[in-house]
């Protein structure tokens, strides 16, 4: 990393684009500072609680209890929602992968560079095959190097009651010669997420994960199939999101989730870094930022009330978040905190969301024609008074939703 | 297995409705002469050129040629979409899950059987799983042990010149007191199937082998999360077909495949096996027996000339038919060979079936409806007339089809 003045002014004409405001105090973020990494280390953040909440993954550790939506049919949902990406995070033994590390499930590629055109002839290629290997949408970025975690963070070599050693490692987990950032993004299923809050609307998380692996190790085999370098990433590496805007996926909100045209914030990202030099996407404005300051559904209907309700701002609530940005700032602590009390994750805030539809019909996409214009105070009565962001119950999902269908057929997708 | 002519009698209603024919000579299928199997100890089919077929879904043994459709890119994508599916394949050190035996990629399930209600209630339950966990149909059939192999195959325990010595056991991999075969299926991606005959095309069969095994894996580990038995099939333990049809899903075909009436038969099934109760659908007609007895598109399209011309019979062309079925019937080692000769698979049956469409438009489902009537000869005809199934070149998948769209956008599914 050179000197931050520098850099920051490589980037300023990104930051013009993605409306990003960036300090000069700015430092990269440091990986053991996520709340999930935090829950290993920290006393702040570990706790039995944190700890039954992650075995709570693994069946015979669940905890159903008698609540609706939180009994054994829920639970075994989820688990099961999770598998491909718990199977597959346990490719490597002793490794996160697509948690706390990148993903290493490769076979070998081709051994020298193939001639792929020119890098906006290469981005139709990757965008083409990012599709047809199951991503939703797909949109790309130039290499970043503030997006990549200045320290990463090993779970597995923490040692029991090591909590004041934090294993890290100076060096990023890849190579700083990549030209560019492939983010794509798996639709989190809508019918599971209306039952927010609940164990099993988790399964709506865990479909994401299960789906962004398969997409994101896909498209990294394919690049590399074609000569190239390619990491296929998750939740490791570095934070999505300022990637997903860039690459003109999404807009940044209140909630501290991006929102993107097509699902709103109930959307998963995922990451492909490769060396292969690939035409980037510009960044888009449909309105988010204005909406989000006359909209307050999140913060208001955040249980531990972790969402920010105050405009932008440079503060650092704790150190999860990160140091020289100005934005909404959500309180990580408070967030994690109220998982673990649940003992399932909670998707309140994307539930809620008045984004937090569809837009395959014509009335979606004139409400967020709408929200986009300055008549956005009257998107929001639209959206308080026809569409209904009220939680359904798990009995819902599993009795009535598709109550006498007999046989179930999807939409023919993909083209 | 018992005396077969009591088995047969216990059938006979289930036969009735699915209208196979079945005679007093049946005998289970023994999995060593499935084509792809006899390719490693029959000398009929074992060859340099199977070994380098099979080789080159692995990209440094890809030999991509000059042609349109078999260069560098297209094994690129072709192999990137079976990489997920060949690397649960290679889970388990020398086994060939998914393909010659069935997934162990689980963890642990609950200890205990959990009550799900009825097998009515239990059926709509695992339906609606399967459905979120990425299936894109699903039908339930009652556990049928004719279609269970009657010995399995061991590759891996295969010497190098054993061949005379055929691995086999006599057991099936799955416990005789399963109760229910859960059948699924994932839509093969119509854009790459325009493109037979090609090495792109092959993504088609990739992208339905991937999806297949995470769907499968994730709905077997959620029955197991109820602490029943499930054991997640793809390729192995027996034949998927009889049971996709007893499962309603289908109707057995000239070409050998099965056809629904939602992807033609533009589709991969995968099955899991379960103790847990399951009430059965019934099979369904909509009218592909009578309609393939006026259509020949697949055996006249078929390079190898390996699909019947003639009306069903119970002639075993080879031992890759199964003995005492009347039906239409496919020469199994003219169809591999022609894989073999292409270096890559084959699908042009299913691209030139008349019912290879998406059926989500009015005009696609009016055609099926005609397909079904006395009309059939007016629907083939009309099927001539306006619905072209003649191939793309890849160049139109590479380069036209998308061309111009900077991003993409599913349609919102599975809510």
């Amino acid at each position: 990393m050179t000197n931050q003045n520098e850099t920051n002014s490589n980037f300023r004409a990104i930051d013009e684009e993605t409306g990003f405001v960036i300090g000069e105090d700015f430092v990269r973020f440091e990986q053991k500072n996520d709340a999930f990494s935090r829950s290993t280390w920290d006393e702040e953040l570990k706790s039995k609680r944190a700890e039954n909440f992650f075995q709570a993954y693994l069946m015979p550790n669940a905890k159903p209890r008698k609540g609706e939506g939180y009994q054994h049919l829920d639970y075994a949902l989820r688990n099961a929602a999770w598998h491909m990406a718990t199977s597959l995070r346990q490719f490597s033994p002793g490794r996160g992968e697509g948690f706390q590390d990148m993903f290493t499930i490769h076979e070998q590629g081709w051994s020298e560079k193939v001639e792929v055109g020119s890098s906006e002839e290469a981005a139709k290629v990757v965008k083409n095959a990012a599709i047809m290997l199951g991503a939703d949408i797909v949109g790309i970025a130039d290499y970043d190097e503030r997006w990549v975690y200045k320290t990463t963070f090993r779970r597995q070599t923490l040692k029991p009651g090591q909590s004041n050693t934090i294993p890290t490692q100076t060096e990023p987990e890849i190579p700083e010669h990549m030209t560019s950032c492939i983010v794509l993004a798996s639709e989190m299923p809508l019918s599971l997420n209306r039952t927010v809050p609940s164990a099993l609307s988790g399964g709506s998380s865990g479909i994401g994960y299960s789906r962004d692996a398969s997409t994101c190790i896909s498209l990294a085999q394919f690049i590399r199939n074609l000569g190239y370098e390619a990491y296929a990433c998750m939740n490791d590496t570095g934070p999505s999101i300022p990637y997903a805007v860039q690459a003109g996926l999404a807009e940044y909100s209140r909630s501290g989730l991006a929102i993107t045209p097509e699902f709103g914030s109930r959307v998963r990202f995922t990451r492909v870094f490769t060396n292969l030099p690939l035409k980037a996407d510009k960044p888009i404005q449909f309105g988010v930022k204005e909406f989000c300051e006359v909209c307050r559904k999140c913060s208001d209907s955040c249980p531990p009330q972790a969402i920010a309700k105050e405009a932008p701002s440079a503060e650092q609530i704790n150190v999860s978040n990160t140091q020289g940005l100005t934005k909404w700032t959500t309180n990580a602590e408070k967030c994690f905190k109220f998982w673990c009390s649940q003992n399932t994750e909670c998707s309140i805030c994307i539930r809620v969301c008045p984004y937090n539809r569809t837009f395959n019909n014509r009335l979606d996409r004139a409400w967020r024609w709408l929200a986009g214009t300055r008549l956005r105070r009257l998107a929001l009565w639209v959206d308080d008074k026809f569409n209904s962001h009220t939680g359904k119950k798990a009995g819902w999902w599993w009795n009535e939703r598709n109550a006498g269908v007999k046989r179930y057929s999807s939409l023919s997708i993909k083209k």
